[in-house]
């Protein structure tokens, strides 16, 4: 099973969802029924995008869509249109399977645009499942939440499980529309980052904080992922079609408790049939006069914003780096500085406290004083970064991520 | 002429007066008449110390007292009182001819201190040269200036002689008791440090700011030596003996423009005759009841203030070099890594500026400001020095000047 440390390699930075890595244990226990799923046919590759069996030995397992092969061979003349594909067996994903090196559309194709704009969606939109594009002050946007909430994820707390055996990290949610707390781990986060990712190609879904391998359980470690997390949650419930995803309803709503109703919401949004081509479907846009855009408007529009996001991705990579050294520098080196004043200023206080007079006591008094108030100064550098620095550099990795997806953005928006 | 360049090597750091070197133009045109004074054989070392003459080729042009000869070879058993030497001929300062290798009692020998033990001080003391010791509520100090007042240094102004062949920087003083300004050089204040570190050799007389060979005329530096000059002035003035001192006040009072009332003082001082051994006789000591010391509890105050004073030298010498490091640092590094994250920041607000949106105008300024601000705090570490350290490494400076006296003055005392 899948569980036992996923057979491909992860996806190069800025490409799309990365599954996570065996190493971190978040997933070292089988708490999904993600073998099952795979062992039905008609769900395959809603559980994870097929290309899983492209890199591994258990390809025999899965079937592998036709699609994939006439979508290379297709290329130079345009698609046949209305090529025969069952619905909803996520065929559209499947085409994953070609190498992007070799398919420069991949992105398009995968996102199951292609298809769409072929003509080869053919889901049914309930009501529930539509986006609402609306005209708004500065052109098209997503319909508002009208129902606006927060999360807060507080008290990520140790919590073992088979009697000891396995521990794990739980956070602590609450969100504002039902006040009723529940508990996650970060491979709760993960699965439904997994979702919202394979559903909403045109949407820029925010990385989560990055794994790390060792120190799960380290204090700093764990504090600087609840505020990735903070982060990530903030984002989510701010985003007009991301908040009300019924994946994300299903991870902030169901109890903890309810492993039962936990398993049905899980293979419910894994078995969505509004993924790939018949995603476009569920989004309505704004119809009658003035409705319409200029194509021409939409092209440059894009093209700058691209021209915007690549030059943001940069300095923002630079910055980054920028930052951290600076925190750095402050945690030693100008703490360090602080402090040797600081030492100089008690040796002399020392020197002042061998010439026993009690006219100079005020003065040896001031000179122990500058030396506690030096090392004092070292102390706050050390802690400043904390103050600032440290929660730009979490926003920022924030961004980066969005920066990350926009390139496949864009180019499933282009195609 | 001794002014053509001083033929004796700088004394070392910690012994007594350093006379200027030919390499600081103060002293590069000949203002002062010291030639004829060294050719009057009854003023003989009383424009600078005989002793001069000891490492020089126009040696054979001074007439060196028998006296040296006579404490080398006396040291050991004591010396023989009543020798018959010239009072006011500057004889117990020649002992200074021999060296300190061979007559670790030196210091002591050249103070006058031993000829005024041994009975040999005979000179006339008038009232206006009597220093008055009293007892105050912690033993005995010097009598209090009854006259107090400050000098302000203030106006280096760059001046020329010889139609610009002479460039000098004077510097302009007023005195709060006359109210009158007056003009001075570096080199006038050297001469006066001369002067009363000759005659005070129980007095610690502070050091003059450092010379400096290259660069006289930067403005950093010439900056700089008015604030150590003015150092030195606040504490010359705050001296109960030094302020009152006849050399001090001809400096202070002398009307710039009057050359010859000038030459006049000058000579007045240099043929002090209460200097060396009649110097101890000007020293006017308590009597009667309750004013006498306890030769141990004297001796171990004054052991205490030497253990004192070496531990003080050290850690100031210490906190001088941690805070030289320190302000350099903060000038150089601290200020660049501030500037490159206000760079970041920087690149990051020209990325914004390629999306021009309306609604994100004030984040983009917002962004913009924030490297400002980075680049501005940058400077501000760079000027902070001149605002705290630089004050306190020139006030260490003079400090340590003091510190570099005491071995001499306490070898004195104890003698």
């Amino acid at each position: 099973p899948p569980a036992a440390g996923y057979p491909f390699p992860p996806a190069p930075y800025g490409g799309s969802y990365q599954p996570s890595q065996g190493s971190d244990d978040d997933w070292d226990d089988d708490w999904d029924d993600s073998s099952t799923v795979a062992d039905e046919p008609g769900a395959l590759g809603s559980s994870y995008p097929d290309y899983e069996a492209a890199g591994g030995g258990a390809a025999g397992r899965y079937r592998l869509s036709t699609r994939s092969e006439l979508s290379l061979g297709s290329r130079g003349g345009g698609h046949p249109a209305g090529h025969p594909h069952p619905p909803g067996s996520g065929g559209a994903k499947s085409s994953a399977t070609v190498s992007r090196n070799l398919n420069r559309f991949s992105t398009f194709v995968k996102s199951g645009g292609e298809a769409f704009v072929l003509g080869e969606a053919s889901g049914f939109v309930k009501d529930g499942d539509k986006l609402c594009v609306v005209l708004g002050p500065r052109g098209p946007e997503w319909q508002e939440n009208p129902y606006p909430f927060q999360c807060s994820i507080e008290d990520p707390t140790k919590q073992t499980k088979f009697k000891g055996m396995k521990s794990y990290i739980a956070y602590k949610l609450v969100p504002s529309h039902t006040g009723q707390q529940v508990h996650r781990r970060y491979k709760h986060f993960d699965w439904l980052y997994g979702r919202l990712a394979e559903k909403f190609p045109v949407i820029s879904v925010p990385h989560l904080p990055e794994k790390q391998a060792t120190g799960r359980f380290e204090e700093d470690f764990i504090s600087k992922r609840r505020k990735g997390l903070a982060w990530w949650m903030d984002h989510m419930c701010s985003h007009p079609v991301l908040a009300q995803c019924d994946a994300f309803q299903h991870f902030l709503t169901c109890p903890s408790t309810d492993e039962k109703a936990w398993k049905q919401g899980k293979r419910k949004a894994e078995k969505d049939e509004m993924v790939g081509a018949n995603f476009f479907l569920t989004i309505s846009v704004p119809t009658g006069p003035g409705a319409g855009l200029d194509l021409q408007e939409v092209e440059s529009q894009v093209d700058g914003f691209k021209a915007f996001t690549k030059k943001m991705d940069e300095s923002a990579l630079q910055l980054n780096h920028t930052a951290n050294e600076f925190a750095r520098k402050q945690v030693t080196g100008f703490k360090k500085e602080y402090q040797k004043v600081g030492h100089s200023f008690k040796c002399l206080s020392q020197a002042f406290e061998l010439d026993q007079q009690a006219f100079s006591s005020g003065l040896n008094q001031a000179i122990a004083f500058t030396a506690e108030a030096y090392d004092a100064i070292g102390d706050l550098f050390a802690d400043q970064p904390r103050q600032d620095l440290d929660p730009v550099m979490d926003l920022l990795a924030l961004y980066q991520g969005h920066l990350a997806n926009f390139p496949d953005i864009i180019h499933v928006q282009k195609g």
